[in-house]
């Protein structure tokens, strides 16, 4: 929960043109800026729709680039059908960090990692970079439960996604 | 962050008919589930993309519904001109927390409160509900910063900007 | 298409505060302006990500305002349950002329009528106003086509589908 | 409207597995289903937020992955600053005969092609493939008018716009 945001921001425009682009920077402390080793990367093209009238990639659409690569990786790595598979994932808590924002026409990157799974909960780190990895434009949090799709309970991980699980961590 | 987040939930489909819905409990604290006095409530009528191929609301589309009631009150009680103003508002952090899932064709209500301003940065707390105010769906946290749109310092808050998150606290 | 689009557009600007809108006007026949009597209506509240960075309700939003209009019609009038019904509908043509722009924070509504219908295909007109009714934002028309959700084949209407799209032409 | 529409389709289910997909034939006139050597191609990678309930790429999320290949290509190949440049380019006009469904996580290719530009108006063709380009998923029209940021007024095209525009005929 952003309830250690300590809201000290020393906030730098990095440019104006051809965006507004901001740096947000100092009572956070940003837990891996340089690390950019995580165990999955999934890519993201910027959309026009994805800027709000400042020119900023919204919040909310950060959130659905990190709900796009771990829903992506769930199909292609973790064997998870989103539409007709047996069990299905909702998210049930999510946060994140925003430390620069991104602009359309910007190629970005998402590192993925599991910070742990246990039951039918898996918690993700993923962290928003530039396509250097040099540049961490966010850093978030989600955690996803399990359910069988027939009966709503929740679901033990089938073999092969505990399995894959376990590499992303 | 989630980093509270037990992972042990008991979840109950309420209904397959006419959406899947689910609701999420346990482990976590839901601090205010009853305590729809909120300050400010704005409506939220869900469209058909809101809703992913489960049939859910989309965890980010959640975090847009917090966006529009926030910038909607700035622009309304707090003058706050998203596009030509002096200052502009910027997320910086958020987090939420889902408990139960919404679904499209559903009306729905963000109750918003200011738990604290100081400085250039305000934390709201968002929570969205059913019409009735009886179901919690979402409870979030939403840190903005204020800079000026010409220096892109941070900003101090506007007067009536200040008289009127003194009035949402 | 568009094809009528003569592109001698007048452009106006009504205001720059608070945002920049813009009226288009010229070679378009506007075929029907003042024409609010459309059989049906629903309401549409903007949202923060609707808007482009350059203020406008973008296009894209548009023909999701005209999607939510006909798909919660169908769910409230013809009884189609978009989820778990027998004959789901999809879009397969629609298009649209832009006339003025609509912005954040616009409440809107969008007028519906059924063109035509028959075997399974509907063809909606769908006309985006303001709230007064006076200011025509958009005027577009979508085609649907109905099939069996199992079969994937063409469905015939349900009966009370068929009664409610008679209602709406 | 879609005015060619003629509403007879004959629907095939390519695939129930991962997802339902549509192939709609019939009707229409595929003015170019293989004609693939379009001068511009920009690409898409489908998200999450991109498919409705039934698992469909949604009509307006395909609106919206060609205004983001046309702004895209206007920044990048006509010098076209959507935020701060002097002019800006608004859609006036644009529709869309939908082929054949996509899904999530799909990659997509939007080609683009310059139908006519005279004054301030340019229209586009776009047409939405697959990435091998032999599934023709969509095509469509864009007709955008150029107008002076300041003024509101409509503009001529930049020269480098003007010599962009021309190679993409």
């Amino acid at each position: 929960m952003p309830r250690s945001c300590t809201g000290r921001f020393a906030l730098a425009i990095r440019s104006k043109i051809p965006q507004h682009r901001l740096s947000f920077s100092g009572g956070h402390h940003v837990r891996r800026p340089a690390d950019r080793s995580l165990p999955h990367a999934g890519f993201i093209s910027t959309r026009w729709q994805d800027a709000d009238l400042n020119g900023q990639i919204t919040s909310a659409a950060v959130y659905g680039f990190f709900d796009t690569v771990i829903q992506s990786w769930l199909a292609s790595h973790g064997q998870i059908d989103p539409q007709e598979g047996e069990v299905v994932a909702f998210v049930v808590s999510s946060s994140c960090d925003f430390y620069a924002s991104a602009a359309f026409t910007d190629m970005l990157q998402v590192g993925l990692r599991v910070e742990r799974f246990a039951g039918s909960t898996v918690e993700y780190e993923a962290a928003l970079f530039d396509m250097s990895g040099k540049q961490l434009h966010a850093l978030g949090r989600v955690v996803q439960v399990f359910i069988e799709r027939n009966t709503g309970k929740p679901a033990t991980f089938p073999q092969h996604l505990e399995a894959a699980l376990s590499a992303l961590t």
